[in-house]
């Protein structure tokens, strides 16, 4: 992987039938979503979470392992899901949220916090933390002491649907060679 | 429980000290968020799902049981949170989604669905119904063959940020006398 800022998708919404490059687009032009993990009780939690890609199509996170039960429930249990809505985009013009051309994805892996002590990922660490505050520079500086780093999520399922047909689940594959 | 559309809150939204009253106006004030499952290898599923609390402060949906992940999962295993960002209503200014300034709020508990062979059930059900539809009028007539039936969330935990303090549970007792 190359870690350079150039990799940026389309500005432009790409029609919706090709569902890897739409997912692609999506991903990099949303900015937050609802980030889950699963707490010991077995119950889903959802925290509303602001993301960059850097253009990579992997989200990244920036969560406290100290404060906030996402990055608590992340280090026991790497299970989630991350899920974006077209609505925040401003593009579904009079589309109802959950009407299925107002577009909804659903991205499901493994949440993780970068290892530093290894060098490719120290490097992927530093590339995402950059991302992030590049788009969310109100992230920047928050207490040294609450613990925040950097998670990415390793992505295993992909669920679409953004216009009126079933969900489409995008083979991981075609979702990163799509750019 | 007075089934009554006049049960809404104020339009101003409320100063945030006081968590309960601050719930009550963001859950009626939102008309989408992401609502989650797990599914059956313990992955959290969410989906992006229009609510409306008709004013009682509980979450109505509309799900579909056959073609929707959501509502399928939901019959296996209730567990489920509603995640709602107050980014989306519009009032958080220049706020970062994660700012903590900018509200969220995790409503945690079972995904039901309703038991309109109970005549109870049946009332609620009947205005959880007209209460979707009043805000939702893109969801009324949605294709019978799809299974479309009204759930509600049966509140256990609220998790509340809305300024710069640690995140505050809303005792469930509190939210519903708020009003």
């Amino acid at each position: 992987m190359q870690y350079i800022t150039s990799l940026i998708t389309a500005t432009a919404k790409p029609p919706p039938d090709n569902a890897a490059v739409f997912s692609r687009w999506f991903v990099n032009h949303s900015s937050w979503g609802v980030l889950m993990t699963v707490d010991g009780q077995g119950f889903p939690f959802g925290n509303v979470i602001s993301s960059s890609d850097g253009g990579t199509g992997i989200p990244y996170f920036y969560l406290s392992t100290l404060y906030d039960p996402t990055g608590m429930n992340a280090l026991k249990n790497s299970k989630s899901c991350f899920t974006l809505s077209e609505t925040a985009l401003g593009t579904c013009g009079q589309a109802d949220p959950q009407f299925p051309k107002c577009a909804k994805i659903a991205l499901s892996g493994d949440v993780l916090r970068e290892l530093v002590s290894v060098e490719e990922d120290s490097k992927e660490a530093a590339f995402a933390e950059a991302a992030l505050f590049a788009n969310h520079p109100q992230l920047s500086g928050w207490p040294k002491g609450h613990n925040f780093t950097v998670f990415k999520l390793r992505l295993k399922n992909i669920f679409l649907v953004n216009k009126l047909a079933p969900a489409r689940y995008v083979p991981i594959d075609d979702y990163f060679k799509a750019i």
